[in-house]
C-alpha cells in the first residue's frame, strides 16, 4: 500500500518527521464488508504497524448534518465504536474519541469562522454540487435544501483537523478540498494573530480496493447489494448466518461445475483477493481454471472472510452486550483528547483577545 | 418610556407572563454619553424597576467578527464590564456574564446550524448591505470582506438568546430581522425533533432619545463627536476634565449673553434634557429665553451630567483599578448563566441524539 501525500510547498510538516494522523468516522450507518476493507482495515493498519501518533473520532457533529434521527445517531455511535474496537483499534495507541465529547471543537470551529472567507465556501464542491441540481429545476431557490450546517462544515471540519495540530489526515480524492480550506483558514489566523496552527497535509492511499458488491458494482448502501460486517443489530439471525446468507447471494453466470471459469470475470473473486494472500490467491486462480462450481467457490469465500472476521465477531457482540464498556473507552479517549484541545482552545482564546481580566481562584 | 413589544401571533410568551429578558453589549470600544443615554440606562433602569428576569451579556465571540486587534478587545471587555456596573447594573440581580465564558453558547451555535437554512441567512439585512456594497464596484467579488462570521452570526445570535428560553429581546430596529431568525430557527428545531425553544419576542424602545453630539449630528465614535462617558482610561487627564472640556468645545452659534436663544435649535439643550426633570428643563427654558450666556449654558450642562455621573464615576476607577473584583463579577455570572445552559444544551444533545452509551461510574 501506497501512501500518497498531496504534493504543496506550505506543508509544515515534512514525511520525514513524526507524523499526527487524524481521522473521522461519521456515524451515520451500519458498516458493512466494503467499508471493512476500505477504511477499517487499512486505518488501523497503517496505525498499528507505525509509530505515528493517532486521532481517530466519531464525527458525531457532522452527522447530525444529514441526518434527523436521533435514534438512528445514537445506534450509529454505538455501532460504529464497536466495530472499530473489534477490528483491532487499540483505544490505549490510538487516541479514540466522539467529537461531542470534546466542546473546544465548536468553540474553536466559531474562531475560524470569523479567520474564513465566505468565498471558500462558495467553492466547495458539495454545495456547488447541491446548488447545480437545484439552478436545473425550475423555480427553485438555489440554496433549496442547504443548511448552515451543510455550507459551513468545512470550518467544523478544520476545526477537528487544527486544534490537534494534525500532519496527515487520510483522505478519499473528494476530501482533498477540505484540506485544502483547513489549511486556508490557518494560514489566515496565524498571519494575523498568531502561528498556533499546523498546516495538515491530505494523504490520498490509491491502492485501497474498492469492494465489489453482491451485483457486481462498486459495493455501497445505496445500492443494496452489501455484505454485512457484523450483521444488523437486533437481529433474530446470528451475524455470521447474515454474513453467509449474503454471499451465498453474490451473482454468477450461469457455468456449471467442472466448467473452466474466468476469475477475473467474477465478483467473488474480486472479493476473495481482498482478504487472501498471493498464495491463496494463485490457488484459487488455478481451482477456477480447473472448473471449481460456483456454490464451492462462495463457501470458499466465505470461509476465507470469516477466518478473518470471527474473532472480532465475538469482540463485537461482546461489547454490543456491553456498552458501559463502550462509554469508558470513549470516555478515556475523551480525556485524552482534552488535554490537547483545553490548551489549544486556550492559546486561541488568548491570541485574539480573550482571557481572564486578571487571575482569581 | 414605552415597550414595543413587535406584534407576532406565533410569539410563546404572552406580555402578562413572567419575561426572561436578554442583552447582549458588544465589547469593541470605549462608551461614550450617548451609549449611557441610548443603551446603558435605559436597560438598567428597565430592569431594575421590574421583577422579570434579565440575563446580560459581554457578546465578546461577536466583537471578533469586525475587530482582529486583541488588545482591544481585552480592554474593551474590561472598561464596558466596569461601565455597566458603575452605571449601576447589580450583578446579583442581572446575571451579567462574558460570553466566552460559557463554552454552551458556540456549541449550540453548531447544532442550530442543522436547523437554519442558508437561504435565511442570504437574505440578512447586513449581509446583503455588504453585498451591495461590493456589487457597485467592477470586479470586485459579491462576497469580498464577507467572512463565515460575518455571514453567520444571526445563528450564534440565536444560540444566545435560545440557549436561555428569553422571552424579550430589546433591540435596535435594524436588529428585528436577527430575533425574527431565531424564532426561525428554534421553529424547526422545535417541529424537527422536540419543543425545547420559547420563541422569543423583539422588544423595540422608540422613545430611548438618540444624543445629539458635540457638532449637532447624532453622537457617534464614526463622527468622533463623542462626549466621554468616564474616559479614555490611561489618560493623565481625569474623566471628569476630560467630559468637562468636550462639553466646552460643544458648537453653538455667536449668539452674546444678555440675547434671547431658542433653546429647540440647540444642541446643549438637546443633551440636558436627557438629564434633567421637567421641572428642570421647563427652567432652563426659560433662562434661554432670558439671554443665558453658551458659557453659564456649558457649566450648567455639566453640572447637571456630572450630578449624574460622578458617583458612578469613583465605582468606575475603583474597578478598573482592580480587575480582579471585575473578574469575580464575571465568573459569578458565569456559574449562574452555566446553571441554565448545561441543562439547555444537555436537553439539546438528548434531542437530536447524542447521549452518552450507558451510564458509567
Amino acid at each position: 500500500m501506497s501512501n500518497n501525500s498531496i504534493p504543496n510547498e506550505q506543508t509544515s510538516a515534512s514525511l520525514t518527521e513524526a507524523k499526527r494522523i487524524l481521522t473521522g468516522i461519521k456515524p451515520t450507518g451500519i458498516p458493512h464488508l466494503g467499508n471493512y476493507v476500505g477504511a477499517i482495515r487499512p486505518a488501523i493498519e497503517s496505525i498499528q504497524n507505525s509509530d505515528h501518533e493517532a486521532f481517530f473520532f466519531l464525527a458525531d457533529y457532522h452527522g447530525i448534518i444529514g441526518c434527523y434521527d436521533p435514534a438512528i445517531i445514537h445506534e450509529s455511535t454505538k455501532v460504529i465504536a464497536a466495530t472499530w474496537i473489534a477490528c483491532g483499534l487499540d483505544p490505549e495507541r490510538v487516541t479514540f474519541y466522539r467529537q461531542s465529547d470534546v466542546p473546544e471543537i465548536p468553540e474553536l470551529a466559531w474562531i475560524l469562522n470569523c479567520s474564513c472567507a465566505k468565498g471558500l465556501m462558495n467553492r466547495a464542491h458539495a454545495y456547488k454540487a447541491s446548488v447545480d441540481i437545484n439552478m436545473e429545476k425550475a423555480d427553485v431557490d438555489p440554496d433549496q435544501g442547504v443548511t448552515m450546517g451543510l455550507f459551513g462544515y468545512p470550518v467544523l471540519m478544520a476545526a477537528d483537523i487544527l486544534m490537534f495540530n494534525a500532519t496527515h489526515v487520510p483522505v478519499g480524492r473528494d476530501q482533498i478540498q477540505h484540506i485544502e480550506m483547513a489549511r486556508d483558514i490557518a494560514g489566515t489566523f496565524n498571519h494575523r494573530y498568531k502561528t498556533l496552527f499546523t498546516l495538515p497535509s491530505a494523504v490520498v492511499d490509491n491502492d485501497i480496493p474498492l469492494l465489489t458488491g453482491l451485483d457486481g458494482r462498486k459495493m455501497s448502501k445505496s445500492y443494496s447489494n452489501t455484505i454485512p460486517l457484523f450483521g444488523e443489530p437486533n437481529s433474530q439471525v446470528s451475524s455470521e448466518k447474515q454474513m453467509h446468507k449474503a454471499i451465498m447471494k453474490i451473482v454468477t453466470n450461469s457455468q456449471l461445475p467442472d466448467e473452466p471459469k474466468d476469475p477475473d470475470d467474477s465478483a467473488l473473486f474480486e472479493i476473495y483477493k481482498a482478504f487472501a494472500t498471493p498464495e491463496e490467491i494463485a490457488d484459487m486462480r488455478a481451482q477456477y481454471a480447473a472448473g471449481i462450481g460456483w456454490g464451492d467457490a462462495k463457501q470458499a469465500l466465505f470461509d476465507k472472510i470469516n477466518t478473518e472476521i470471527a474473532p472480532f465477531r465475538a469482540r463485537y457482540e461482546e461489547l454490543m452486550a456491553n456498552p458501559k464498556e463502550l462509554e469508558e473507552i470513549l470516555q478515556m479517549g475523551a480525556e485524552k483528547a482534552r488535554r490537547h484541545s483545553r490548551k489549544q482552545l486556550d492559546k486561541t482564546r488568548r491570541a485574539i483577545g480573550i482571557r481572564p481580566l486578571a487571575k482569581i481562584k
